[in-house]
């Protein structure tokens, strides 16, 4: 944890610290929780949202999945139902085959999150290597492009306002490769003869929970197995200037899309009152709701899916709300062995440190 | 084939048919091949070169590898290892399972290929289920956004003219969607209430071999596997206005991204002779040359990887020469019952039928 508490310090500050110390229930002292990757568990929304996981005993070993409980422990679903002589309907290994095992697969999971409670033995979260929730996604991460209005509350007296007229009619998409994926508490390379304009983007992001092409936008929250926080890493200068104005390439260097710290089942997120939040060492630089998320996750889905097939364990970031370093004044842009942290108010934080490449 | 026959009769015209109707070394009766898929087998340019497809022996059989001898007959890969008793490296039902074998894995079908010649009781291409070679990507398509100059030859000689001054410095790279993969003869879904200006790109995309990042440009030839004819089928509408400027949308609609007939291993396909033409019921609608590409494959691979891996199986499509639809005067758009053809010289045609969704 060295190189943890090392990040924290560094940080430094107050906004990040201020969430990190609030305990978790039944967790353990809140000084060693400072330390600690997962130092508070947002609680659940609703009775049905389950924290699972993507994990390994230690590095380099098995993926597993997981449920985090709310005392912070990690049951291991595969060793679980072993041990409950429970068949499982799907691959304990892969989260791809959870979420496409649909409700059957969901439901077994669930029962033995009811009957873990009391379970001896398990490791806290803090104790494992947490990948992202899917670590190895079968297609590219769809993104949204533009989804957030400043001020749009203030604005929505004055349609007329040239600036309202321009609004779009749809939502702008793009996609990441699929080496952009990377864990929760995972470095981010950082490569200077590339690019020096590497930029932070917050994001909710949602995976699909079932197949479906022209989703309706009234039947399309069906469509959401469940939620992370979830990072749009850019590299500015390769996205805006160096392929002729299409962003996939800036969008899509290795390692530049964290997910996580957990993907929680849709019904544990009260969306209205998410807020999505960037801190860069400790500061805070972006802070939107998914109230001024302009285009809505329905409107996304169905749009999305016209023509096109979604299937289920499908990422869909949907947009990053204002403050990104590049259009500061003067512009910022993340460096070597800064710390961007990532949070989902009611689901938790994935913290990523840049660090230069060999 | 009735519906074949009809297409070919529909297409009427004498470009297309000028070609199909040269048989191939050991074909059988012209008028017989006429009215099938595969009509002519184009002779490899070097000995390596192996003709690889997807196949089922009829429609919603299991997938298999093949590989199509010169005379169009097509050697099952898993049957013809079981029966000499040879245990593959690869799964012999998934091309991409070949490609990541690697060397070894190559070696083996190469190994099958030349004992096949006098091998009986083999399927005539034509009699059996030919798939994408690749039937469901790992990761969206890669894709060159804009890789020919019209007359580029003509123009080189006076580099100071403004429009050579506005040449780009880098390739413009985009994806599409999985789900945009389609078989070298099937149907592209046609749904005039999301698109009325769907277009033809013909295109030679290559398929890579070797896992890297960062490749020099020096390099990047060994990590080419195979090459096949594509169509980076395009809905105008959609890509140019709907989403803001980001093309991808436009660029993955189902099924709009067919490839094949089959995948030439590299060794097989002469670049510098190779053409890139597209007809459209029989009517010449592009017809450029591999010389004509503006960033050649090398650049393409090295400009693409830096900072993003690359894996075996991974489809990259190397852009399309001038004569689409959207750009002629006035506008020309597909519509249902037309048919597209796209053609790599030296390699094969792929022919989809423009389909109403029902």
């Amino acid at each position: 944890m060295d190189q943890q508490r090392r990040d924290l310090l560094k940080a430094g500050a107050t906004a990040a610290l201020g969430s990190l110390l609030a305990a978790a229930p039944g967790a353990h002292a809140e000084e060693a929780k400072a330390g600690a990757q997962i130092s508070r568990i947002p609680p659940l929304a609703g009775r049905t949202g389950l924290r699972l996981v993507t994990f390994a005993a230690k590095a380099g070993a098995a993926h597993r999945i997981g449920i985090v409980l709310d005392d912070g422990r990690v049951l291991d679903v595969g060793a679980e139902a072993k041990q409950r002589k429970v068949k499982l309907v799907f691959d304990a290994g892969s989260m791809l085959s959870l979420v496409a095992s649909g409700d059957q697969g969901l439901a077994q999971v669930r029962a033995l999150a009811e009957k873990a409670a009391g379970a001896k033995g398990l490791p806290d979260v803090n104790d494992v290597k947490l990948l992202s929730p899917i670590p190895r996604p079968q297609s590219n991460i769809y993104a949204v492009g533009w989804n957030y209005l400043e001020h749009f509350e203030e604005g929505k007296d004055v349609r007329a306002d040239k600036n309202v007229a321009k609004l779009p009619d749809n939502p702008v998409f793009f996609t990441k490769g699929v080496h952009t994926m990377n864990g929760p508490f995972d470095s981010i390379p950082y490569d200077a003869s590339n690019s020096t304009m590497c930029d932070w983007e917050a994001e909710l992001c949602l995976v699909i929970g079932r197949k479906g092409r022209n989703i309706p936008e009234d039947k399309a929250m069906d469509y959401v197995f469940g939620y992370a926080a979830y990072n749009d890493t850019t590299v500015r200068d390769v996205q805006q200037k160096r392929h002729g104005g299409q962003w996939f390439k800036g969008k899509s260097l290795d390692g530049h899309g964290p997910m996580g710290p957990w993907l929680l089942t849709a019904g544990g997120l009260d969306l209205d009152a998410a807020r999505i939040i960037c801190r860069v060492n400790g500061v805070e630089k972006q802070n939107g709701s998914y109230k001024q998320m302009y285009f809505k996750i329905p409107r996304v889905i169905a749009e999305l899916s016209r023509g096109l097939t979604l299937e289920p364990g499908d990422v869909i970031t949907t947009g990053t709300p204002p403050g990104v370093g590049y259009s500061r004044k003067p512009p910022e842009f993340l460096k070597p062995g800064d710390v961007m942290e990532t949070e989902i108010t009611g689901l938790g934080i994935i913290r990523n440190t840049i660090k230069a490449e060999a």
